[in-house]
């Protein structure tokens, strides 16, 4: 008994052995002028979690990383992007090398129009900034995804989780998305914990209890492992 | 002449010994929903920097600190704030029990005039954000101040700095305020060193090197214990 055990661990470990994982982690920045940023609560904490997970569990991992402050993980390639548009860039560049794209980012949905080249002087009065939309990053994923590949997406909900998260994983053609409230406390930005519904593209819904954000990220590695191979595109 | 250097060393350590030092730092958070904010790209290390050094030469030192991933530093009063408004606040309250304020930190001048409570979903078309100014903690800080407190500011500045910077520190009553050009390499925002001018209420200025955060920390703290007694509103 104790030698299955130990052979369950010592398999889990290495259970994502020459799978190649392409990570996106944490917010972007906006600029508005060289100072000024439009961003998000995103700290990164998921993303890294996931991407350290897989290392350790055998996979090629590159994590492509938005900007703040948590430490280069170990082992991994990281690729460092500050805005959508070089996050669409780094994540389409890298997308046919890896089998497995876990796309935990919060990436922002606008960005100001216009960028000041000097910053902008303050005035008394108010301020209007004209947002333009970013690049649907997952939605052009979609159009380049092989069938054989693994596409995970994240939703950050404050209401009508479910549904939402359901749309969004049909509309963008995911394998899988992590639904989470981000209202919740112990949930979403800035925390170690995450409470989480793996919805999958068959139907399957799994609700976790509230775990730590790598606990989160080996029962997601958990559920990629059991169905990859029958999952993908127009499966 | 070991003696002295020793000596010298000994007593820098302790030269704010009894001294209380209110530090400000990081970015502050400008929520326009519960995922989305208006920030800037202050990650809080100048403003750590100087909370450490003045720990270090034996103040009693109270942080004010933005949200961010940097540790909370050992031996200092670390208050936590999120925006503009809750900065002020905690500023305003600690004012009164503090010599020196050293005001490290890039509030936003700005916040979205309208929180919404939910978070807003994206549409196709573009999207226009109105700001409203946020309070302006240093004009409010000169109304409150006492003639015996040291308050340095901060310019964080594109072009124009030496201009911006003296303009800032008599329109505010400043002693002090430090002067950075943001778009300088090795300067500014998220990096560990720093090229600053110090410019003074008598018309002083200390062009300094650049220098890592920590020791334009230990300068600018030179500066103030050289001069205290010395400046002060009305003086």
């Amino acid at each position: 008994e104790i030698v299955e055990v130990v052979e369950a661990v010592l398999n889990r470990r290495r259970d994502f052995a020459d799978v190649r994982v392409l990570v996106t982690a944490g917010a972007t920045w906006e600029p508005f002028d060289p100072v000024r940023i439009l961003s998000n609560r995103s700290t990164g904490k998921m993303g890294y979690a996931v991407a350290e997970a897989a290392r350790d569990r055998g996979a090629t991992v590159t994590l492509v990383a938005g900007p703040g402050e948590l430490r280069s993980p170990e082992g991994v390639r990281l690729i460092r992007v500050e805005t959508a548009l070089e996050m669409r860039d780094a994540v389409l560049a890298n997308l046919p090398m890896h089998d497995v794209l876990i796309k935990a980012a919060a990436v922002s949905d606008y960005r100001p129009a216009v960028v000041h080249p000097s910053k902008v002087k303050k005035t008394e009065g108010p301020l209007t900034v004209e947002l333009v939309r970013n690049p649907d990053i997952l939605m052009e994923v979609s159009r380049h995804r092989r069938p054989d590949q693994v596409i995970v997406g994240f939703a950050a909900e404050t209401e009508d989780v479910e549904k939402n998260a359901l749309e969004k994983l049909r509309r963008k053609n995911l394998d899988y998305i992590v639904a989470n409230d981000v209202s919740m406390a112990g949930a979403g930005f800035a925390v170690d914990t995450n409470i989480v519904t793996i919805y999958g593209r068959d139907g399957t819904a799994l609700a976790l209890p509230p775990l730590s954000k790598r606990e989160v990220a080996d029962r997601l590695l958990d559920v990629i492992r059991d169905t990859r191979g029958k999952v993908g595109a127009g499966s």
